[in-house]
């Protein structure tokens, strides 16, 4: 037998959920089908904005395997959800502001028996004046969305820091610039889905597709007038969340459900054209931007305005634009900055969190504004960024003191040797006939963790099982950029076990502890520094419970290697399993705690933010596109694509190397091609045939180049970077069509149509 | 209502348990009637030595309410136990050693049924030749006690460091000297008990009075094959302890009992005489020393030879000699150092811990030497010790490098000006007729912890009970010294709690964890610092538990006052009930360990030994005592007495002086009155009459002055300082009576009859 090696931390370990998700045995939510089961679905508004006036459920009930017929007249408790602002109706009881609003909620034997139903619910709802467009609900007289909510703002705030107007228009070189960006759908495997049923004892068990199962127990149980801790909520291996899993999407319908289902297990799971209608999306935003510098390119001046489009309800619409707020400025050192953000109601879909959270529209706007300028001035791009990239000790674009690691003069170095941008004019020249070819760069950042005014906390939990396995109890959700996979490996480098002996549970609010969500990228960050003092507490009560067991004088020669307690200088040793025998439940359990560090002198530079300002960590990328231009289809194609990160000192190569492939591939998606389309509010592109994606053919081969540096505050000095990478692609490739064509496209995605029309009106 | 005033380590905090005791409510475990109990007594030998022929129990049986009487033939296993050795017999099979030996067991109804049964136990023994004198025990032809000890010798073993011999015959001064101490009884109020009773699930339960209890379910297990995991041992606060309950009393006889009792309970409880013959008893001892030094008083050489007669079984005997063999230099620093040491088994009573452990038979005679030195040099004996004490850096005479805290000098600069030395010739001078006055110093010290190859670990647990309590567990026996008043002290002072607040658990083998015997001055530090890291980690928990309930962006302005987590700038505030409220069971459990230091490189200076050498941590003291002597009856009244202690940083005053002062008091009585006195081998001191200890009349002021100093590595600072008072009175009075009548007494105790013949030899 060869020895079992121990996980190390920064190894390309192999994945623990590598086997189970290749074979298809993973189980996730949407796998469950408990015997006896009631299909759940919903009946949606289908028009935008008006006034429930009936709700006819005869012809619904008649059909046969029909259970049940909810409205809101069922729904007992304040009916209202949402994470930060209790506004969205689990049904609606009188006004419709969009047309995926919830409108009834169907019980049946079937799937069949529930969809004749849904379809059988007669509505009866009378038409109010919408408004669709962010800027025109800006304006008097427009339909106001919600009371206490004038001018539909749902907020408004700037970032002041000097006197960016004043500065701008003393400045050598102004450029100035209008952007907009689109609505993006996460478009998971897995659509939004769970399974719940009403216990005897009176909890209401709940599996779900969830990227906050803690916190969902607040919004369910607040909207149904359950008591919190009558909730039990189990979260799975997600397939894909990106952050439109973050709050309540099916939870408080599937709770309303079982608790009109006599005991019997509820299950719902929205199909695609749900999921496209009803869950949340990325904000679409508009940006202006000015931007002045002298001569030499050192950056002076601010000032931006932008506005997001959040839907019809908050949901995280004020956080995300915050965020963006605090990244407009990009990764530079701009010493006078006025950042003015709106963020609007309208009879849109719902906007909320989606990966990179409010920041890949700024980095569009920014990263575009940087090539502009640099155009201006005739400096290289490159050699612009460096010039004035944020290092440790500046003040960023939103008055924050950097006092974390901050590595984006080492990525842009780094790119710059790269041979993709060394070779740059050589394979520029080598274009095929009709088609162009570009280099374009992106320097992008991304705030990790809540931001001020928000707990950003973790506790973990991990055990010594009866039957001598090591159990990690991960309580920040896995959507599967494998944060479960990082753990088990931080608990197996800390405890010297290799895979075989670590088992992982994936969140469950009964077994593992609050840990907020999965999401902001946070997850490895703010659970892991919790979860290294638990494997410690562990590995200490190992060691001293075997010492104890051996009669050791002095516990100091003990190792532990997997599956057991070596004591090198006798050869002694003594089995997990003898451990666990030995030591009582309660000793075999760990539990720790860690509350991410935020920003001890909060700089005075942010009027009218709620929550979430400022950031204290943050992750640095240097990308790279090269693309060529279809000169007759309009279609960029990105032939390669670079992106240095400096994540902290990086956990496992491999895993990184995903993230940040992911990331950049749903980013060239998003600058080329996703857009949610709608007309008067009713999502027209609710189908994969009609929203595309970029599939393997449509990818580049994404080099991931690897910053190290420690993050003190880190786990074993790791930054997240789960978001980072979506910021790069669209300004990157924007640049690049710009670099290669001499057109600059303001608007995304960067579709062929634009493309073309652009070429037009250059030409 | 007043504000709750939380704990404070350093504060004279009433002890938690003075209230109970003083109500005369505090459980012990001679307190327990179960109902439907038997009662369990034992048969004795009788005789010291002799081979057991036959044990006939149909008298006995005959008796009304008897149940069964046991014998060796009822003990499955291996029916011997011991803690070192394993050479006691439960039942005698074969030989008798000694008189208290147990040959039968009796089990009866009532207590009347089991005297009268007990006594009609015929036990047929064929005397041996037996031996009580351990000097004769060594000559050859002696009886030998047990197979494979020629000479009787259970453990023989020398200290040497540099050349003594040769050193003391070229010193300037040389003195000699030939000691002996006597058998000392315990003499605990609450003498040995316990119930038992054998669960339905096969459990053997035991409420005992131990200072061992995770200990004694290996012994109890090794002597009647039973798992240790079947054994569950509780230990209530004991009526006294002082070493005589460290090891197996009545625990594998009950077991025994309870094995045979058909579920039913059974409880033993020996009698003032039964105790006197059966337990465990302090070795007397002989020393003969040679110590040599220069004529300025500096100490140069030593060599002594020590004989213990440890009785008819191992016992501890190896051990207490071993720490006699440590300390026979005193706190000096003497560079040529022979100690000679054997431990001898004879048909004595069994000798075995008893507080001071082996030390305050070397202390009187090593402290007797230094002021027959002082006369020889004509030096103040003061002096003379403060010229030799040891300091940090110093190597002692077992050759150890002293690298803790080390107070002897402080200690005696600090009674060097105390009024009682100061005004020292004032008050000879003014003795009353008939009588003479002394004063008398003695430098005392004493290891804690076990030494050297035994580990000396702790296991400490606190937890937020289900109604929000804060319960300690304590896991080391309090024999009265107040170690679990000192626990929720030091929890209540980390957790901000005040004693109302706090609950305390006393060791129970099911509910907290090995943490080794309640004995060596190891109690208090060896617990102490894994309770402190339990507490803290507890304090980490409810802080951040609260802060999660509260939603708090940061924990940093949370305070755990009495009953509650406050935030005072905001005025909110958790109750403690709850908090336990929110977290689960095994979330409010913290468990944390600690195992001692031992010494990093041991000096190659002792040969012999088994365990427990060295030490590395010692309390120092000096006293004086103030004595008179009746020259008519030769009694000595101690009239003052002053011990100044080293005992690190004080957590309690008061309980520091309350050990300090039982330390002396028992300590004068060994000098002056206590001795086991035995015919061939049989106690004849078996009663409070015919055994004295001193009462309140018989003690003088004892003035407790506290020399503070932190030792790094104790918690908080602290020293055990449980043994080291023992040490001081024999040898402070014999040399107060030396110098109030020019008479050296060199056998203990130094009763009348004594003083007496003293005189009319000097006369």
């Amino acid at each position: 037998m060869t020895a079992r090696e121990p996980l190390q931390v920064g190894r390309a370990e192999v994945r623990c959920d590598a086997a189970a998700k290749t074979a298809g045995i993973e189980p996730y939510a949407a796998d469950l089908y408990p015997e006896n089961l009631l299909w759940a679905g919903v009946v949606r508004a289908g028009i935008a904005s008006g006034r429930l006036l009936s709700v006819a459920t005869e012809a619904a009930l008649a059909v046969s395997g029909v259970y049940k017929v909810l409205t809101a007249a069922d729904v007992s408790g304040p009916n209202r959800h949402g994470i930060i602002h209790r506004d969205t109706p689990v049904l609606v009881n009188e006004r419709v502001r969009h047309a995926g609003d919830a409108v009834a909620l169907v019980l049946a034997e079937s799937r069949t028996a529930l969809r004749q139903a849904i379809a059988r619910v007669r509505v009866e709802i009378e038409p109010l004046p919408a408004v669709f467009d962010p800027e025109a609900a800006l304006t008097e007289g427009a339909p106001l969305l919600h009371e206490g909510h004038a001018g539909n703002i749902l907020l408004a705030a700037e970032i002041r820091t000097g006197e960016a107007d004043r500065a701008l228009s003393r400045c050598e070189v102004v450029v100035a610039g209008e952007f907009s960006t689109p609505m993006q759908a996460h478009i998971y495997l897995e659509t939004e889905n769970g399974v719940a049923r009403l216990e005897k004892d009176g909890t209401l068990t709940m599996t779900v597709s969830s990227q906050s199962p803690f916190r969902d127990r607040f919004e369910v149980g607040t909207a149904l007038g359950i008591p919190y801790d009558r909730l039990h909520i189990v979260a799975p291996c997600l397939g894909g969340g990106f952050g439109g899993k973050d709050g309540a999407t099916v939870q408080c319908l599937l709770a309303l459900a079982a608790l009109h289902a006599e005991g019997r297990p509820v299950k719902m799971h929205w199909e695609r054209e749900e999921s496209m209608v009803a869950g949340y999306k990325r904000h679409p935003c508009r940006l202006r931007y000015r931007l002045g510098a002298d001569r030499d390119g050192t950056l002076i001046a601010l000032h931006c305005s932008l506005l997001y489009d959040t839907g019809a309800y908050a949901h995280l619409g004020g956080e995300v634009m915050e965020l963006g707020m605090e990244h407009a400025g990009g990764p530079y050192r701009i010493p006078h900055v006025l950042i003015e953000g709106r963020c609007v109601y309208t009879n849109n879909p719902v906007a909320g969190a989606m990966r990179a959270f409010g920041v890949c529209q700024v980095a569009f706007a920014m990263e575009s504004m940087m090539d502009l300028l640099a155009q201006e001035l005739g400096m290289d791009p490159l050699e612009l960024r460096l010039r004035n990239a944020l290092v440790e000790g500046d003040d960023n674009c939103a008055g924050l003191r950097l006092t974390t690691s901050t590595g984006m003069v080492g990525c842009l170095e780094r790119l710059r040797e790269h041979p993709l941008w060394q070779e740059r004019q050589a394979w520029k020249a080598q274009a095929p006939p009709q088609t162009r070819r570009g280099l374009g760069l992106a320097a992008v950042f991304n705030a990790a963790g809540y931001g001020g005014k928000v707990r950003d906390a973790a506790i973990a939990k991990v055990e010594l099982n009866a039957e001598g396995k090591i159990v990690v109890h991960n309580a920040v959700t896995d959507m599967g950029q494998g944060n479960g996979s990082a753990f088990v490996q931080m608990a197996g480098h800390i405890l010297s076990q290799d895979a075989g002996q670590m088992e992982l549970r994936q969140p469950d609010t009964r077994t593992a502890y609050p840990s907020g969500s999965a999401s902001a990228g946070r997850t490895t960050y703010t659970f892991g520094n919790a979860l290294i003092k638990a494997c410690e507490e562990l590995r200490a009560r190992l060691i001293n419970r075997a010492g104890l067991l051996l009669f050791l004088d002095d516990d100091r020669d003990l190792r532990l290697v997997p599956g057991k307690v070596i004591h090198p200088p006798t050869g002694r040793q003594v089995e997990f399993a003898q451990l666990a025998a030995f030591m009582p439940q309660e000793d075999r359990v760990c539990i720790s705690q860690f509350v991410a560090p935020v920003c001890e002198q909060p700089p005075d530079t942010a009027k009218g933010f709620f929550i979430g300002f400022p950031h204290v960590i943050f992750a640095y990328g240097a990308h790279l596109a090269r693309i060529e231009v279809d000169l007759l289809t309009g279609l960029i194609r990105v032939c390669d694509y670079v992106a240095v990160t400096d994540g902290g000192t990086v956990l496992n190569p491999t895993m990184l190397d995903q993230q940040i492939q992911g990331g950049v591939a749903q980013g060239i998606g998003y600058a080329l091609m996703e857009e949610v389309e709608r007309h008067e509010g009713r999502v027209h592109s609710d189908s994969l045939a009609t929203y595309l994606i970029p599939t393997a053919v449509d990818l580049p081969d994404i080099h991931s180049c690897r910053l190290e540096g420690a993050e003190a505050t880190g786990p074993f000095g790791l930054k997240g970077v789960g978001e980072v990478a979506m910021n790069g692609p669209l300004p990157a490739v924007a640049n690049a069509v710009d670099q290669a064509c001499g057109i600059r496209l303001h608007q995304a995605p960067l579709t062929p149509e634009r493309v073309l029309l652009a070429l037009e009106e250059k030409a």
